[in-house]
């Protein structure tokens, strides 16, 4: 174990929440090395979080613990879970946050997080990152087995991780908007087959029909939309030198459709 | 000693004001354990600042060095302080920014900063986070006793730590602006008596008149001004699904009226 | 070695990069103490970035080691590099992000970062930051030797670094924006020669002639537009109380002339 803990949230930086769960963190473990991923995800976008965890989990060293609290259904019935993989544990609401990491990596065990040793009390109705996540983290950090924190389970994979694959093409959505304005797409760059026959899918996207697929960001006309691979290995909505989301009004959650060639 | 030391202030990331204060505290005690809690304050709003510290201060463990620089004051005569309680050590101006932790922790020790030893030469006119409050911090983590700082002192509570309680009610105000809008008061959630005749009180404030109090969010008609105690366990201004600061036209420092049952 | 890392970079809080490339530091060296500068650089600005690392390395410990990776060249045939100077040791691309420094620290050792061993494999066409940067600044935080990562090199300094003396004056430029909106320059304090003769010249910046030079910002009039020496060093543009960048139409890169006293 390393020590590591990543954290990511929506709490943003100008509030206390982030600090509260360090402070939790090093009382509990004051071995901790703590890393932020991000904490100015899109208020409750879950899609975005588990992409942009997907998108660095693979660069921490293994055993590395990220804990990620996009959390949408706080106080509710859904569960907390760590969930052990080879390359890290993961740490959160069992919401799909964690989706696109465990379509990569065979969970080798999963746990709901129930007992309340391992909690703080008393635990909120609002800030479970606090009261369940951050002592779970830290205690796993610490070297606490993960059985100890509760029931074996299956973690949810979300719909949304995976596109939809028909006669006519495949039907993905976006998953994350970047700080370029890119949309990132849930279909893989192998899904299409190789690069000959990439050339002749077209695809569409918010109010944009008909983009080519392209090989790289140079050899797109500036202004006009294109498909490509990009560096996170999903293909992603692109336009050279322009905001493609806000030119094409894509969200997260937008649909994208990749047209096989010869489909109509 | 955790070694643990926060940074709270309004120095905003985008510059270096941050960097330079957590260099000096390593070039001084390079075991120290830097987290942030926000530099996203408000210019020069310590109302705002004495909020967020109380708000996460007690999940740090004992003994964690607080370090907290808004600053109106620099380049004048305000002290600089450290004081010490039994939750952990508080350093910074001392200009009420500790008020609200302060009237939760007793103060068993209070210094004025004034031993030159233990501060950066020369001293800028405009940036005492780095020449004063940085080097005190690192050396109370690394061992130092508070005594060397300077002679004893009593440390600032500000006016607007406490609300104003009159026959007609209790007059307090605006501290915080939380990311959603919600204004956090200074009134306690125990100043107005048990649950039963909180139902009975009004509250005013900013544009809104006859605000009720209601027990939880969930209980607010969407859209309509309430008061209810928050997570923090002040009473806050809140509009179900909206943002009650920009509707009612609240900010830190804004007047909020609480009128007793049966007063005019 | 203390072990520290500061980075310094335009990649922003919302998405991974800057957590990618701590994950791959920690993993090559998990003694690392690292310290975020800024991530909140202007995209691609070199000459803001070589400011703010010119305005806090100094307050880190010896042996600090500066990762600043603003690499607008990145995919190019910029060379990557690592100078040590008896302050720290300087890890990114060599575009000039490093001159500020290098005009005050006489360069130790220069070396252009080529072996293929303390990189990631494959090098990514846009992520130099985790490929390239992040590898050999852990290295060099673990113990690595400069002169393993390749030959010996000389560093550039860009021209923007230094202002154009004149008959006539000295002609420099914007190399910052703060956030208070002051237009800090490449003229360094002592260029105009003492305070006395300051007081007689004259500066020409963006649409505002005949700036006074004045002492410091208590003696400015409000509202009207001055230079003055400061906290860094160098000549600034401010107006009190008020926003010099956006009144004047400053940017980084906009053209200042002082005029020198007699000269028309």
């Amino acid at each position: 174990m390393a020590g590591i803990i990543t954290l990511l949230s929506d709490f943003g930086l100008r509030d206390w929440y982030v600090a509260s769960m360090k402070g939790i963190i090093l009382g509990i473990f004051p071995g901790a090395r703590l890393v932020d991923i991000s904490h100015q995800m899109d208020p409750l976008d879950i899609r975005s979080a588990a992409f942009v965890l997907f998108s660095c989990y693979s660069c921490f060293p293994p055993g590395t613990i990220h804990l990620a609290v996009v959390d949408p259904g706080v106080g509710t019935e859904r569960r907390a879970i760590a969930v052990r993989t080879s390359s890290g544990v993961f740490v959160g609401p069992d919401n799909g946050i964690f989706s696109i990491v465990l379509q990569k990596e065979p969970v080798l065990e999963a746990r709901s997080i129930e007992n309340a040793d391992f909690q703080r009390k008393p635990i909120s109705a609002t800030f479970h990152g606090r009261d369940i996540f951050a002592p779970a983290a830290a205690n796993l950090a610490a070297g606490l087995s993960l059985e100890r924190l509760g029931p074996s389970c299956t973690p949810a994979i979300s719909e949304w991780a995976s596109p939809l694959i028909t006669g006519e093409g495949i039907e993905g959505e976006v998953i994350h908007i970047d700080r370029f304005g890119n949309a990132i797409t849930n279909v893989a760059g192998d899904a299409l087959g190789g690069q000959v026959a990439l050339a002749r899918w077209r695809v569409r996207a918010g109010e944009a029909h008909g983009l080519p697929i392209i090989d790289t960001y140079g050899v797109a006309p500036p202004g006009s939309a294109v498909a490509l691979i990009g560096s996170s290995g999903f293909f992603e909505i692109a336009i050279s030198r322009g905001n493609a989301a806000s030119k094409l009004g894509l969200n997260t959650g937008s649909r994208v459709f990749f047209q096989r060639p010869g489909a109509q």
